[in-house]
Parts: structure tokens; C-alpha cells; sequence
């Protein structure tokens, strides 16, 4: 991949949501909004999510007059543009006069207009509809100066239950299995005598009807990712057919569940993401700054390792959550440099300014209702944008990862509705993210990935949980680990094949050979409950008691060496860890959910075995480390989520991006402080 | 205001709701209700609730005979009526052959036969047969001797999602908004692109459909408020008709939420409510009192300070609550006497009798199922009534307040819904109830209002969280400080207008002039989180370190004057609490929800600078001190919520109306006593 | 009642619900099936839940010949079967063609195809398909040398509120009552205005409509008992015109709340059930034996102690539970023989082999998914199989007890709706296993049973909450204290009668004359909140201070001695627990829900009184004994549900059944032991 910036320009863009559509009855504000983008260094908008009703006051009665007049402005104040296509939310007229736009939900009735993100991606008359006024917008604004990309839709998601995505989800479903006996068999139709004898029979997994048939409900979801993806897509194809150089995106959401995201983003040009960390909520303060973290590297990772777009922030609260937290000092830049750092080329918010009224009217903004930025809040928002303005080299980096940790959202879905063996819960972001914060803590680059995707440019692969072996994916883990590759399993790893059907003749099912173990039986402990664990030291060289949570499988080792064993419960004495020589590689199997203790050293074993460090030594408790890099530069971010002053030691003497001059050995760290660093390659 | 009894006799009426139509199979029973009533000195029954299906048996055949008898009964007995219209149940063939009648749910599904209090308010059918059996009632009863008022109904509530009342709610936004380019700047409907191009476009919000424009939401609670009004008033003017001289009460309750009291009380001639404090339940004994007394001091202010009817209570327990605690010995007269401390008149119950079947078998009643009134809680009714008799002077005399504290609706309403800064509960009713407790504990009376009331004759209005202005309020709470009025404000006020649009500019909006700061933003804390606060002395006569919990206003002190400042977190060093001089007055503003310590230091140094006090000093735990007067005596109420005995030290000599005599200087509270005691003017 | 074995054998049957259907494609599975199921000694499985799918793939295209192998090939190795009517499932085609065979919820919305136990019991339509494929089934398998038996549908349960059942329910009540006035007078319907004037407009409770009329609640479950009852006498009436010998059973519950399992039994010939208990969950070892002991003690009796089957239960773990947690070794084997030891002749289990797909693929089996029983739970399920071999002549064996507990289903759903005095939990239930748990420490064998049962076999019965005397109840009580029997009553008995109405003149109505009391009021505590007891040395035996917690029931001795006495609250001194000498007998009336340490105090001094003891003294916490006999021998069941080996001393020489020889005196037990021991009568 070469280091080229996202938009060709050596700039970390910096901007927001604008609605100027809410406030064209006050000329005035408008005036003031472009001199306090000014001020604060912004350089691009996001404009036009949400506005159908003002660009299409009744049907077919286009007006664009105000947003031609928006985006000359923006244009003449050297302010960039993400041009939306409006179909978030639809006009009250168009319900009103074709219910058939909005969804039918599960329970079997259509939804009343209101809301947003809730139309039916089937329906030919939505899709008219968006064709229509997409066409019109790409027409007049495609090469307009301002515009340098399509945001299409809003925060895409869900599903509808009308006849039309019925009858197009047994199409889906023919079109996977042409026969409804290769269906029968795949979903194990049998059990509970659900054979289905014609395709009309079929319909999507609903509460009131039928819930059980887990390879349904996988369909389901996939054909639903599908469904929006062509939505989207249809969407795409109109702007396109005016300007096919025009990049498209469509906002992601944080670990968002009703859409398999590393198959969406192939529609799209880049991938941009709202992100909205909840700072400052828990005593943990290295929690949130993990759970972000990789949710920034899945992001880099869907379409790659491509730099990306951070699409929406807050500068200081949200206002849908139980407390609406202020950002403390600094913490909005700490933020905002962090998703620089594991690659986005922009840092954008929700939004420029607060309505006055209606839902989010209480959701932080660049310019509160006070109307200035002489607030806590806005003098920090234009430092920040004076930093970013030094960052510009910084776009088009990217980020060198020797570890992977696969995430997999087939699996997720899978998992969370296989039932058992823990119903409260399978906790499988919890149990990835307990290996992903070893690896954090260590400074260690990390790219997110899925099942999907090449594992032979990693050193290190991590696959927790990975319950559901996709296509070739055990056959590709054999290889990485034969070529010399180090890869961890855990517990609840090759149980089912795509449609949710369990290997027959015992687990990991193909994921046997390359971990040399067999999977018994696997035990569920209460929410309070553990097991002691004791770790072999002749084996992997430390020694010590630990504990195990949440599920233990019961493995006998097979070709594996046992490198840690249960010391307490009926299984006493079992394997707990193991790792099996295979090729030129290891594979390592972890039976339970270790405590971190535990996990942390097994990955400084394996880092160390590996050769792979991170540019500072000993980091400090919430103090993170990660750096991208181009053909002339290596770029340091190191960030302290903490509430108390710390220092690290630099092993190399870098140039201090934000403050100017050279850093080197001790770098003093004030709370929720955050420096850019470079070196020369 | 004059000195009258609501009735225009001087007693303190005591009865129950009386249901003799359940027990005409029973005549013994019936005779027996006769014998115990005068046994218990009562002197008045609401009959009729619920009686539609014995007096309208089938569609259009009447049949009064039984009610005759019951009235006519009574009257010989010497006990009044208040006789209900019976439309809050309707009979189970009206249901089934006009099934309009019944309300439309949310869901967009019609009820099924069932529960009560559920009719259409809009539904010409069911005013039809309201009018035809009202009017029939009217015509036989309205003067018999007996009757002495109408019981309209039964806890109006609610609405209903019916085409009607859809169509309604259009015609009532048509006539506040006149065009629709009014409503939609009024409900910044641009937000999600909601603009409304027709009326018939705009449903009720609705789950399945439009939760999110807070003031359609807002509007939604006004329309019912004034659609259920229209309804009780369709009720009054028929009985009316018939006798215009006839009072009519609705039975209001606890701090009920769907309506709007203040308005709702418009329409009926004296209030009534339903009152049921969960007595023994919480740990903190001054809880429950103090939760209840705030509801009379509204009850009472609803006619502005007229004289009130105490409609139901239970003399011993629910049976709708989790836990069915039963009253401690005492504790029902001490209820009792609380409601008259606070301006009732009547003392009545539900129920007189515990049915034998049905949902409200097990609430308690004067008389349980073993029929006669020799137990525990019958002989504590016999003395209540012999108690009360005592009390007639007290009849008609009103309730002295210089303190006010602003409860309002529209503004409870509009802060549950706005959507941050605290969505796990924003507390209003509480922070409201912090304040009155401090003056609960002072002995102080108290005039609960709302936003639309005379501010002019209180020395001290207390406002927490006056989120929404509504009217002309701000002004006139400018003019009350001017003319040397003390007025205590809150955190989270001067954010909105009627149609919840926040003030730009600047918070607290309207109020900034007279509070004298600027709230710059607003911290949420967790629900474990609190931040330190340090009064100065030299400003507020009191020194010492307290907490601030649930939010932070962050403000800055213009021409107010700081008062003590937040110690902790980032915002440490701010005002946490200033006092602004403004004219003759002064306004004070409050950025947490600080400790009972700091506000009972807050509240008492307010009161010694205005020379408000209470007739007894330093009460002890839980024990109340409250005072009616006409143009002859003070009455004093002093009552022991907690279980144990104390003294208190009386300023002056009284009679002792209970138990006869003169009492002075020490008086010893048992606990769960009350003491009604009397001093010339 | 004879001592015979349930079919005929001299043998205590081993197997599980076994599916070949689903494995129709894997042949050599259903080779490996047999050779399994000889190696782990199974001889008997239940065959066809859920095939309908399979016997008629097409509306009336049957095909029986995958059916025909299996049941020969289970013939062939001696095999017994219990063949399934396919009921409990429809084939989709069903659904789809015929939606009125589906259930109409209380929501009154049809079900959509899926799930299972969810047809409609009234629909002849389904009623029609099932009478023919029971019909074919009969006459295809009725004399198959393996058919021993008939297993009716699956696990019946639920309600449907389609026009069908709603007229057939009115058609039940009119039935009942024959006129309007009598309904209306049972229902205390005049309690708001609920007269029914035609019995079309009866709709059954739901929560649309009505749920606060308790007697039509009650109704409404009595009436779905009994439809279903109606739908699964159809079956058995198709099934033995084919052949009237064949055995028919329907597989119930773990306490189950649906229907009355004591009336529900009457239809069919032999009780089964699938019990499930959540072993190693609880930190209290006893709770889960005693909870499922006293629920095997109910399935004995609704047959009056015939020997029943345990039809499903798990070798290892379940998969719809929170946490799938496995047997500990032995555990599998213990909770087998705890069957066994209450009255059971089989051991069955679902499942033989797990399912690959759908959603109880999960579930615990004999054979797991690698395919061998070379598995911990494997080995275990052999040596259990072995063990069961030894126990034939236990077979047909009866358990003999003089002390009953009531437990009354009818009793349980009018307690549960009765709204007061404990909304959030009445705890019948758990009241009546404080007892159990007494009787069970004492090793003494008990029957559990309801108020329709005889009374006067007993010499001890415990009916604590009889909330609702049913029939004649009271009266046989009477008769039963009268003639030397000892009755242990509670608070909240003797309240109301059938129809949910209270009886007038006083607690606890008809059982005032035997218990001697008054019941005046009822407290209900807090969760968190106890009152103090003092027993009375004199009276009671013993003298100590308890706790009440709950429910408390402020009772006046009449005729009855007091034996305890409350020691706290407003009520301390008043009667907490008596005992009234009645002719030849004694009724006792414990007024509070009291501590573990009074109850088995109390229990122990009735025990001692009666002469009653069961077989070892002191037994140890968690373990069990219990006996069966027949003519020739008494066989004594021992097992230590804890974690820790304990050892009891055995009073005579027994014949160990299992490890062959003889024991006496000491008898050690490891964690999870169990002994089947034996000595000639």
C-alpha cells in the first residue's frame, strides 16, 4: 500500500457535522459560523445528513438555494466538504404518502414515521426516491470545489420484516443453497421437525415465530449486511454515474452488531466511524482507552490498514447515554490524537453546533448555545485544531503490525446465539480484548482482523473463541503456523462450520492438528466462581498460581505440551495452556479465561520469543504507544489516560510535532497529555 | 381568601368510598354498614364509583331502586354523600357492542373489556352514555339531602391513541400554532428532517413511531391534560345542569404525572386526591412524612390555599404495593391529622368495606371481612372519629405560608424528556424535595406552586431546576427579587422555552440577569461519584466542607457574588454556589445537588435573615410542626413520625383540642403521636 | 397397591430420547447407535418426538419405512421403545397451509410457524392431522414386539386465545355455573362494574383486556388444564383403539405452573417427567436434592404412589440455562439413583446423541458429538447402566410415608394472582420445602401431595398457606385431626374458597375450629427485615429465640394453647405459633415464615411425638436416605449430595446391591456416593 493521503492532501483534516439547514431562519449565525470554523482551524464539514425535507420540501419540489449558498460559503472559507446523501431520514410527506418506505419490524408491524435509520432497503419506492434527489445533488454538487467526497446515508443498520426483504431474503437463501434439501441439511432442519418443503414457507427468524434454527438466524444476518450493502450500494452507483471520482463512505459504528463490517466495507472508497468513547466512566482507567483502541484498529483494518476517517466525535459529552460525562481537560485531544495514531487522516465531531430543540439538543458541539468558542470546551477545540494543523506529514502514514488479534462477526453472531454453553453471556470482545490490552500495554502495534483475512504477514496471530471455522480459514492457520507463525487459540475454538453445524469427531474439529489437543467437554463456572490454575515454569518459563473465569474446556493434550495445569475443581490436574510444535511454528491453546496476570505474561513470552517490542520500555499504567510510519518518518503517539503525571524514557531522541524542538530519554506525561513524535527512517 | 368550610358546616367530615351495590345479596350486610358507620362517627361516603353496570344494568334500562334505598339510608344515619357519575368503569355490554369506547393503546391496538379508567375521552358514544346516566343521577339525586357534592368520575388518567383522538390532537395544535410553519419552528423540526408539510401528517408520538421531538412530546401531555379536562367538564356541565349549586370534585394523585394539575384544577370547585405514603417501609423515617406533606402543600395550592377533601387513604394497608406493611398503632390518626394540618377538610378512606372478590380483596378497609370493627384497626377508627369530632372549628381556616417551593409540571415533564444531561433519572421531584425537607424540619409552612403562580405575597421562593420558562415567569421572577423577595434557583435552570428551544446566548437564559451568572456547561456525575464543596464563611455565615452529588452546573459568577466553591475535580476553584443582589432582594443559584447539611445551613440562614420561623424550635427526628389559622385561633399540628418517644418544647400555652386541658412548655410525643392544639389570635 | 413393575419387568429400564431422523444421511451413526447402546446397557428408548416432518413429509404422504428399520434394529438388540405421537411439533407445510393450527397469543396476535408445544388445543384441524397420524402410528407399531409404550406429544403446556378456545371456554364456564348470576355472583363481578350480561362478552384474561378478576384468572387456567387434558385424551383415544393395552403417558414438569398435574394424571396411565435440577449452582448443598426430592415426591402422587418413569433428564450439563454447568463425577449417577429411591422404574434422559445443528445441539447426551463413549460422562454412563442391572427386583417396589406435605396447584395460581399481601413474591413454594427440608434431614420418607387427596392414610400433614380451601377440604381435616392425626398449618391459610371470595366472619375461616385461632391482620416484612420469636420451654419442648421473616399473621389463641410467642415490633407478645387439641389430635398454626432452626425443631419434637424415624440417625449436611419396599424387602437409597466424604451409621446389616457383599455399622460415602442397600422384610 503506498503512503498516500486520504483526500491528496498532506493535511489531518478537522471538522464536523453541519446542519446549517436548522438555522436558515437566523442569517446571522450562519454569518458566525464560518468565523468560528476560522478560528478554529476547521477545514471540512460534513453537510447535508438529514436534510431532505428542506432540499425536497414536497414530493418532486426540489431547493437547493440554501446549500448552493452553504457551500460557496464553506468553499470561499477554504472549508472541504463531505457531501450527504439525505436518505438517514426521510420527509414526513413521504410516510405519510407511502408507508411502504418504512420498516416493518419483528413483531410484524410497520413502524409510524418517526425516528431515523428505519426505512426498508427493499422498497422500490424509497430507492426511487433516493435515486432521484442523489441524482440531483450529484448533478449540481459532484464537481463543486468544496465537495471531496460522498457521505452516503447515515450510521446504515437494522433490518425490516415486509414482505418485499421476505421475499428477497428466499431469494438470497435459493440463490446460497438452489435446493431447499442442501438448506434442509445445513440448517439441521430436522431437529423439531422444521423441514421446510417450499421456500414460501421460509420466513426470517422473528420473536413470535420461529427463534431456534440458529443457521436461520445467521442467514439472516448475513443476508441483511447484504441487503444494506446493495441499498448503500445503489446509492453509490447514482453519484457515481455522475462523478465516478468522487470517494464514497458510509459511517461505521462502534463494535456494531447488526452488520458484518469487513464484508460492507468493500462497497465503499474509505471507511470513516463515529466514535464515542465513554471517558472518565469507570475506576479502570486503562478500559475505555483499550476498548477504543482496538475498535480504531478493526476500523484500519476493513479496508486493510488504509487511513480512515474518524466521521464523528464529541468535544465534550453525548447525551443519549444514563450520565453525559464532560471530556476533563485535554482528554478531547487525547482522543482525537489517539484515533490518529492507529490511522485516521481525519478528526471529525458531531456536530458544529447544538440544535436548539429536539433530541440531541444536549449533545456536545464545537459552538454550544451561547453561540461563541470562549468556553472551556472551544479554547481547547481551537488548540487542538492548531495541532493538527502541524500534523499534516502525519496523513497517509500507516501502521506496521507484526501481531493480528482476529475479531470475527460471523463468529460473534454465532456464538451469542448458539445457546450454551453460557447463556449470561459468551463475552467474546471481553475474552479478545483481555489479549488485545496485553498486547496494548506492551506499546505493540496491532492490526484487527476476521477470519477473512491474510495471516502471512503477521509474526503473531491471536484467535480467541474463534467457534465458527469460516471457509478455509483452519486450512490458512495451518499454513501460517507451519511457515514459522506463533498462534493462539482458547477455549470454545473450532466447534461449528458456516451453517452452525458442530464437527463430528471431536474439537477443535480442524483446527485439531495444528493445536494437538482434544476438547472434551467444557464447564461453565457461576459469575463468581474460579478455578486455580498452575503454569509449568520448565515450560514457559515462569511459575506461578493463577486463575481461570468463565468457561474451562477439559482438554487432553494430544501432539501439545502442557504448558499450565487446573489446580483445583474435579478437573484437577487437566491441562490448562498448551502449545503444540507444528511446521516451523507454535500453536498455543489457552482452556479458560485467564486472569490477566497470566495473559500478560504469556504474550511478553511469546513478544520476546518473537522479537517484537515496542518503542518504550515499561510503559506506565494507562500510558499508551503506537506509531505510524511512511517512507521517510516513523510517528510516536504516546497518550496518558490517566489522572496522574507520569514519565516514560525514550530510547531515541525524536522531534516534538506539536511543541516544536527535540525530545529525548525522559518525556514528562501531565494527565491526559499527549505528544506526536518523529523520527527519521 | 375566606375562613369557610368546604361544606358550610364546621366538622371535619371522615367517611370512605362505600360500595353497597357488591353486597345487595347481602341485606344483614347493608343493615350492618348502617349500625357500624355511626359507631365510627362517620359522617360521610362517596358512593357510586364503579356502579354503572347496577344502575344501567342493560343499554338504556335504568334501575335506581337500589341506590334509593342506600341514600335515603344514609341520610337518616346522618351521613353525607359525595356521589360519583360512574364513568370511570363501564359496563361489559357497552364494551362489547360499541367497542370505541375503549382507548387505543400506544401499540396502535385497542383495548379489550377490562381494568378501568380506560374509556376514550374523545369518544361521542361514551359521552353519550356519560350524559344519559350523569343526567339521570342529576335529575333523582341532585337534591336529596344526603348528597353534598359530586365524585366526577374516578383518577382520571391517560389517553388514548384513536383516530378521534388523533384527530383532536390536530385540531388543538392547529388552533396554539395556526400555521404549520409555526409549529415547526416551534418544534425545531428540521432536527431528522421532521417538518411537517400537512396537518394530517402529525401522529401522537408513539414507540413505534415518533419519540424523539420533545416538544410534539410536550404538547402531547398539554392536549390530554386539557382533552381529559373537556371530558370531566362535559361531566360537571351535565350535572350542572341540574343543579348548579352542587360542588364537583375529580379525585386527584400522588404527584400524578400524566396531567397538569395546576390547569386541571380550573374546571372543578374544590380538590380531592387520593393519598397512600408508603408508611414504615424506608429506614429514614422523616422520608415518607416529608414526601407527603410536600403533595398536600401542592394538593391545597392547586385552588390556591383553599381548603381540601383527603378522598381515599387506607386505615391499615394497600394491596397493590410489592409489600402490604400494615399501619403501627396510631400511625393511621397521625396520617390523618397530618392531611388536616395541611388544609383538609375531610378525612375519608377506601374503602369501607373489603370486598369479597376481585383485585382490591385484600385493601384495607374500616371494615374487614369478619364484618365487625372490635379489632386493632376498628377501635383505632372509633377513636380517629371521636378525635376528628373534636376538630370543627378547624373546618374552613387556612394555612399561612411566607415560603414557597416552584413544582411544575410542564417543566417535570419537559426535563424527564429533554434527553441528557442525566438520563438515568434527572431527579427534579427530589432535588426539589431536598429543599423542602429543610424547611419541613424548621416547622416552616410551605406553599408548593408552580411557574404560573403569584410569586408576590411569599417572602421566599425556593426553584429548583426551573428548566423550562414558561410565560412571562422570568420577569416576574425578576420583579419579586426587585421588590426584596429571597429566590433560591438550581443548577439546570433557564434552558428552555414552552416548546423546550433552548435560550441562546448564554444559560440560565431569562434568569441570567437576576441570578447574575453565566452556566457555561454541566457535569453528570455516577451515581457513586460526588465532588467536594467549600462554603466561605465570610460570605455565607457557615464554614465547613461538603458534597456535591448528581450534576455540576459549571458557572461563572458576573455581579453575583461567590458563596462557596467546588474543592475537587477539574472544575475545582469554581462557584458552587453564588448570591446575586438585585434590588431589594436577593437571588441565590445553587450548582449541585449539595448534602442536606449545606442546604439545612442554606435554608435556615434565609429564614433568620427574612425572620421566618417556625412555632417550635429544634424538632427533633421526624417530627412535624405545621399550623392552620382563621380570624379567631391558630391550630397547631404536631405530629412523631418516628418510633420513638421525644419531647418538645412549646413557646406558648395551647389547648389541647384532643384530649382537652391546657398544655405548655414540655410535650411528650409518643411515637406515632399527634397533637392538635389551639391559641387565640 | 400391588407390587408391580411397571412393564412387566423385572428390570429398572435405561435409555433416552433417541432421533435417528435426523441421521438418516450418516447410516454408519445409526450402526454405531446400536453397538453403543448395548455397550452403555440401555434398554429402552423414546422414539419419534418430533418426526412429524419425517412420517408425513407432504400433507398426507406418509413414510414410515426409515421408522420401520430403526425399530427393528432396536428390537434386534433387545431394545425397548416408547414410540411418540409427533404432536408436539408440526411440519412447516402445516403451518403454512392451515395457520389456525397455531397458537393466538395473549396479545392476541397468531404465533408464526417455529418453536414447538404451540398448537392450538382446540383447532379441529389439528386435531384432524393428528388423529391420522396417530391412527397410522398405531396401526403400524401397536403390536411392534419393541413398543412398550406410548409417549403422547411432548411436554403439553400453554394457552391459545383464538375465537376456538375462547368459545370453548365460554362453553366450559357455562357448563360450571349454568347461568350468568351465578358466575357474576362467584366472580364478585359488581367490583368495577364487571357484570357480564351475556356470556359472549366473557373474554379470558389478558393483558389487553382483563387480568383483576382472580376468579375468571383461575377459570381460565382450570378450563386450559382440562383442554388440554381433552386434546391429549384425543390422541390416547386414537392410539388404544388401535390397541387398548398399550401404556400411554404424557411427559410433565418441574412444578409445573400451567396446568394441575393432580387432575391432569387421571387420563393418563403412568407418570413420567424431565427433571432438570441445577446441581453444583447453590453454595447450599441441600438446596438442589431437596428441591428436586419433594418434586419426585409430587410425580409419585399424582398416580397415588404407583412407580413412574423420569423420562428426560442429562448426563452432563443443559444448554438453556445461564450456565451450562456439568455433573461433578458421580453426580450423574446419584441424581439417577435419587429417582430410583423416590419411586422411579426408569432412567431415561435426553438426549442419546446430540443433535450437529439447531438450538439443543448443546445439550448434554450419551453420546457427544466426537462419537464414542470413550468420555468421562461416557465411562460414567456405562458403569451406571451396569449399576442399574443389579436393581431389577426394585422394580414395582412402593415407597411407604406416613407424613404428607400439601402442595396444591390451584391453591399456588390463587395465591400467586391474589394481589396482597406480598405482591413481590408469596414464596408458597419455597414455604412448603422449609418443611420438606426438615423431613428430608430426618431421613423420613414423605408424599407430597394436594388438598383432593385422602388425608387419613397419613399420621403427620404439613399444609402450610392453604390460602383456598377447596371442596370439602376443611371437613377432612377435621376428620383427620379428630381421629389422632397431627396437621401442621400457616399464615395465609383458610382465606378464600374456590372462586377466589373471601369467607366472611373471620380467618381462617373453615379451619377456625380445628386450629382454635383468630387470624385478625396480616403483616408483610420487607425483604431485608425479621421478627424475633420466643418459643415457649413449657409448651413446645425446647426454648430459644427465632426469626419470623415474610409474613407475619397476628393471630388471637381461641381455643388453641400458645407455643410461641412474637418478641418484637408492635405485635410482640401476640400468638407466633399454637397448637389446638382436637379430638383425638392436634392442629398446629405457625403465624410466621420461620427460620431452618424452628421448623426442624418443631418438625423433630411432631416426629418424635408420632413415633416416626427414619431408617439412619444424625444424618450429615447433604445427605439423603430413603426407602422402597415390597413383600419380601426394604431397600434403603443413600447418597451424599456434598463435596466432602462423610460417614453414617447403619443400624442393621444390609445387602449392598450395587458392590455386592454385605455392610453394616460405619458406611463411608465420597463426595457424590450412592448405596442401594437391602434387608428382607
Amino acid at each position: 500500500m503506498a503512503f498516500e493521503p486520504l483526500f491528496g492532501e498532506n493535511k489531518i483534516f478537522y471538522g464536523a457535522d453541519y446542519n446549517p439547514e436548522q438555522w436558515l431562519d437566523y442569517p446571522e449565525i450562519l454569518e458566525k459560523d464560518i468565523e468560528l470554523m476560522k478560528k478554529a482551524h476547521c477545514n471540512i464539514m460534513s453537510v447535508g445528513i438529514f436534510s431532505w425535507s428542506k432540499l425536497e420540501p414536497q414530493e418532486g419540489v426540489y431547493d437547493f438555494s440554501w446549500l448552493d449558498k452553504v457551500l460557496d460559503r464553506l468553499n470561499e472559507a477554504g472549508v472541504k466538504v463531505f457531501l450527504a446523501t439525505p436518505s438517514g431520514a426521510r420527509p414526513t410527506w413521504m410516510s405519510h404518502k407511502y408507508p411502504e418506505v418504512l420498516r416493518v419490524w419483528d413483531n410484524q408491524m410497520r413502524a409510524m414515521h418517526g425516528g431515523r435509520h428505519n426505512h426498508c432497503n427493499s422498497s422500490p419506492i424509497y430507492r426511487e426516491f433516493t435515486r432521484k434527489i442523489d441524482t440531483e445533488l450529484a448533478k449540481r454538487y459532484s464537481n463543486h470545489p468544496a465537495v471531496i467526497g460522498w457521505h452516503i446515508s447515515n450510521e446504515l443498520q437494522g433490518s425490516c420484516h415486509c414482505p418485499l426483504c421476505k421475499a428477497n431474503f428466499r431469494k438470497w437463501m435459493q440463490k446460497k443453497y438452489q435446493t431447499l434439501e442442501n438448506l434442509n441439511k445445513a440448517y439441521w432442519s430436522t431437529f423439531w421437525s422444521h423441514t421446510y418443503t417450499s421456500w414460501e414457507e421460509i420466513d426470517p427468524p422473528a420473536t413470535m415465530g420461529e427463534m431456534g434454527v440458529h443457521a436461520l438466524n445467521l442467514d439472516w444476518k448475513r443476508f441483511n449486511t447484504e441487503l444494506s450493502m446493495d441499498f448503500c450500494k445503489h446509492e453509490i452507483d447514482t453519484v457515481k454515474a455522475v462523478n465516478p471520482n468522487l470517494p464514497c463512505t458510509a459511517n461505521f459504528m462502534e463494535y456494531f452488531n447488526d452488520y458484518d463490517y469487513f464484508n460492507y466495507a468493500k462497497i465503499i472508497d474509505f471507511v470513516s466511524w463515529d466514535s464515542y468513547p465513554e471517558w472518565h466512566v469507570y475506576k479502570d482507567q486503562e478500559r475505555t482507552p483499550i476498548y477504543t483502541a482496538m475498535n480504531h484498529d478493526l476500523m484500519r483494518n476493513y479496508k486493510h490498514g488504509k487511513p480512515w476517517v474518524l466521521m464523528e466525535s464529541t468535544p465534550t459529552c453525548t447525551n443519549w447515554r444514563g450520565t453525559s460525562k464532560l471530556k476533563k481537560p485535554q482528554m478531547n485531544t487525547l482522543g482525537a490524537l489517539q484515533a490518529v495514531a492507529h490511522g485516521a487522516d481525519n478528526v471529525q465531531y458531531f456536530q458544529w453546533r447544538k440544535s436548539r430543540g429536539s433530541s440531541e439538543k444536549f449533545h456536545g458541539a464545537f459552538v454550544d448555545h451561547v453561540g461563541h468558542l470562549d468556553t472551556r470546551a472551544g479554547r481547547e477545540e481551537i488548540e487542538l485544531g492548531n495541532k493538527l494543523s502541524k500534523l499534516g506529514e502525519v496523513a497517509g502514514s500507516l501502521v506496521n503490525a507484526k501481531v493480528a488479534i482476529v475479531f470475527d462477526q460471523e463468529n460473534r453472531w454465532a456464538i451469542d446465539d448458539a445457546q450454551g454453553p453460557c447463556n449470561n453471556g459468551m463475552k467474546y470482545l471481553e475474552v479478545c480484548q483481555d489479549y488485545y490490552k496485553a498486547l496494548w500495554k506492551k506499546g505493540v502495534n496491532v492490526d484487527a482482523i476476521d477470519e477473512t483475512c491474510d495471516l502471512s504477514k503477521y509474526d503473531v496471530v491471536i484467535a480467541p473463541m474463534t467457534y465458527m471455522i469460516r471457509g478455509d480459514y483452519a486450512k490458512r492457520v495451518e499454513e501460517f503456523v507451519k511457515n514459522g507463525g506463533t498462534y493462539v487459540s482458547s477455549f470454545w475454538s473450532g466447534i461449528v462450520n458456516e451453517t452452525d453445524l458442530c464437527f463430528l469427531g471431536g474439537f477443535p474439529g480442524p483446527l485439531s492438528n495444528v493445536l494437538g489437543i482434544w476438547d472434551e467437554e467444557i464447564e461453565c463456572l457461576e459469575e463468581d466462581e474460579t478455578v486455580k490454575v498452575q503454569s509449568l515454569c520448565d515450560a514457559l518459563g515462569f511459575n506461578s498460581c493463577f486463575e481461570g473465569s468463565h468457561l474451562c474446556a477439559l482438554i487432553h493434550a494430544k501432539e501439545a505440551q502442557v504448558l499450565a495445569k487446573y489446580d483445583s475443581d474435579f478437573f484437577k490436574g487437566m491441562a490448562a495452556t498448551t502449545v503444540n510444535n507444528y511446521g516451523k511454528g507454535k500453536a498455543y491453546y489457552v482452556a479458560s479465561r485467564m486472569d490477566d496476570n497470566f495473559i500478560e505474561k504469556l504474550v511478553a513470552s511469546i513478544l520476546d520469543e518473537k522479537g517484537i517490542k515496542g518503542p518504550i520500555d515499561n510503559l506506565p499504567l494507562a500510558v499508551s504507544c503506537h506509531t505510524r510510519y511512511n517512507d521517510k518518518s516513523e510517528f510516536l503517539f504516546v497518550g496518558n489516560y490517566s489522572d496522574t503525571a507520569v514519565d516514560v524514557m525514550l530510547k531515541e531522541t525524536y522531534e516534538d510535532l506539536l511543541n516544536g524542538g527535540n525530545v529525548s530519554s525522559q518525556l514528562h506525561l501531565e494527565p491526559y497529555a499527549s505528544y506526536v513524535l518523529k523520527k527519521d527512517l
